[in-house]
């Protein structure tokens, strides 16, 4: 369980769907269809998210949040992102302030 | 920037935010408030991922997808889960499908 | 363009619906689905609200606002409620406050 | 209860807003702040929704569909648009199909 091998794989994986046909798969499909598609399903995994919480379902919660994340790293790969990104600006974060010291916002 | 090592972090100190006092920080407040405050913030992350994407703002949708997996994680420290659950979900669906071949899907 | 009479009409309507059977139409479709399917469209609906929005289509902002409440009202209707409910709600605070004072918040 | 009428105050108001001092109240000051801030609101309102509907809490449900209703009266009047734009869009809707009826979607 390697996070950072299984960002890697799912990044290159994206990558890769972008150049295949939209017929090959969900991903090259959905990338095809453009961006308002993609919104439109990270707000509906969102939506998913919140309804699995609301259910004290965990088992189901865990998947919902691996499909928000996953819908999210598919927008990245949109505009030429990776989940290496996201996991620089939260290692960036954690850096200055600890995550979320409020002292760090108050005394700059 | 080892994802895994981050996720770690992250993880261990979210459990920790959950016993501090909710004066502490902005975790430990909004752990303290409870699963709507933690959901809400969820979805008000989703909705500024859309905004920053329409806007074509790349540095600006890394920092918003952050925001989101961030507070999922918050989300999953209430429910007493991890980022490393939602990454091992990720693992075995990679394992099961190659991600998102519709072969996988329709053949079985 | 009488709004009371024709939240009327779509309030009688949904009521109908829930009676018909499934195959008959979109609505009574999601409404057999239940309240999950009815979530899952509010929150499609509300993020296609914010695409229009950031495009700055008018005309497509008002479809996907009409969409919006439209499925509010099969959610209400859902719940045995109606857009009248909602309406007396918004007449209400119409009363209490001329809709948004600060001083009534404050003043009491 | 009419909803017309209501609906005219509302517009009404929330058009004088968009002249007021920002300080003077709740919504002026939200119109100030813009676009963003508005959809922001939008999306709080669509996830609170949810949150009364899972909770099958009728009441906080229709106090929820109000604000959301109202916060999309608020994103209409940035667009210089109002809620009776989308009464008759409703209205057009009813008028070519009956609402819903699956027959008007394939026969044309």
């Amino acid at each position: 369980m390697n996070a950072t091998e299984i960002f890697k794989n799912i990044g290159d994986t994206l990558e890769a769907r972008k150049e295949a046909s939209p017929s090959s798969s969900y991903v090259a499909s959905l990338l095809h269809k453009g961006e308002d598609a993609i919104l439109k399903k990270v707000a509906e995994e969102a939506a998913e998210v919140l309804m699995a919480s609301k259910d004290k379902d965990r088992l189901h919660l865990v998947r919902e949040v691996a499909d928000l994340w996953f819908h999210s790293m598919v927008l990245l790969a949109h505009h030429g992102l990776r989940a290496e990104d996201v996991v620089m600006e939260l290692k960036r974060r954690e850096g200055i302030s600890g995550i979320d010291e409020k002292a760090s916002r108050t005394q700059g």
